[in-house]
């Protein structure tokens, strides 16, 4: 049996998410044994950074041999929220492309993978001030191309934008029927959410974390994909017999 | 570019790997953008389990249409070295079939991916008060087929026959010409290991997980794999220049 594969596409908070608490992390050991996750974070990367290289990222049927992924999570807007005018106005993509490359995006991958499930996430809520004092701590001298630095007193991003992508980003999921997790709300129920979910303003903390693994891994299990619906890969100790312990391994 | 894979082969302390602090999910961070981790622990397999299932625990060539991995670690022992007349004496295997066993699956690595660098591991060290305590700990009805009850006041394993272990596993390393990470060593050198390192005298604690990762990043980087050497996945943000993000992505 080869084991079911879980993209995980999208920006920093996908690429850091296998990090000290990390809910990519967590998602690979919830499904130990049942699927593989494949990390396909790119910091910084806005919707249509990540549709120049979507097809590099996901590997045609013919190359990698296999089934199709079980499924792939879309996790991208943060930056696409970048204020145009302000410091990171560089990852800015206006609201009606930002949808339209969700949609090529989801487009993509049903044209490649018709069976697969695609969940998007929108971006996180923002903390203003914490982003406006991460803006201040950013080290020009270590980048190539330096970031444009913050000179106006004012945050790169604000919750409000925020929120519009995240809306947005609804929008698309359920004109393409297909699963939506509303970070950006369902963070903001969670009392103290600034300094509680986010250690940045913007990037998750340990409880930011264990927020998204929730509810990605609920989103799985809506779609048949939870820990309970994937078959064990090999013989599970629990099921090797002290009598005779290779007749397991005989069987599968 | 495909990114290349790198596989983690063992027992539970590899399965578990990718829980909290876990070696293998900081391996996955390590080696983001540029390095896949491929997740293939099997709790409670001693080596005569695995040479049974590991022509199905690594896809032939052909079937995966892909390069050869650029590393794999393999980590048993720990479930050999349980002594034959105690409790978990189903899962022992003696000393020169577990080495045989491990030259067999070496052999097997080394015909399916000549190229592909081989790091065994020895078994960890063992504290045997707290195998006692965790013995006593087991639900027996929660298993099908319950593991024999320790009636015999002693433990399972001892810290003196994993030590056997892993000297076989170093011998074995060394006349294969092959990396080895000498754990059982490496681990007792900690002040007050027994607690420092594990969690219930065998599996590992998060100071012990931060040992097994340390140890495999440097036999990875010595194996010129390492984060400095390979290539990283698509232009990194900080190459991108911001009076034209697009001209990153027309160039990779």
């Amino acid at each position: 049996m080869m084991r079911q594969k879980i993209f995980l596409f999208g920006d920093s908070i996908t690429e850091e998410s296998f990090s000290d608490g990390g809910w990519g992390a967590s998602l690979a050991d919830l499904l130990r044994r049942k699927a593989d996750m494949v990390l396909r974070g790119y910091s910084g990367y806005n919707t249509r950074w990540a549709l120049k290289v979507v097809e590099r990222v996901f590997p045609a049927a013919e190359e990698d041999g296999r089934d199709s992924p079980a499924a792939v999570t879309v996790f991208f807007g943060a930056n696409d929220a970048c204020l145009p005018e302000r410091c990171s106005g560089f990852q800015h993509v206006p609201l009606d492309e930002y949808k339209q490359n969700l949609r090529s995006i989801i487009s993509f991958l049903k044209n490649r993978w018709p069976q697969t499930a695609i969940i998007l996430i929108t971006p996180p809520p923002i903390d203003e001030e914490a982003r406006l004092r991460s803006n201040e701590d950013i080290d020009l001298d270590i980048l190539r191309y330096p970031y444009i630095e913050n000179t106006t007193g004012l945050p790169e991003r604000t919750n409000e934008v925020a929120g519009r992508y995240a809306k947005a980003c609804i929008a698309v999921a359920e004109e393409c029927h297909i699963s939506v997790i509303d970070l950006w709300s369902k963070m903001q129920q969670i009392p103290n959410w600034q300094t509680e979910c986010l250690w940045d303003g913007l990037h998750l903390s340990r409880v930011g974390n264990k927020v998204v693994f929730e509810e990605v891994a609920k989103k799985l299990k809506e779609e048949g994909i939870g820990a309970e619906d994937l078959a064990v890969d090999l013989p599970l100790i629990e099921d090797v017999d002290p009598k005779d312990p290779l007749k397991a391994f005989d069987e599968f």
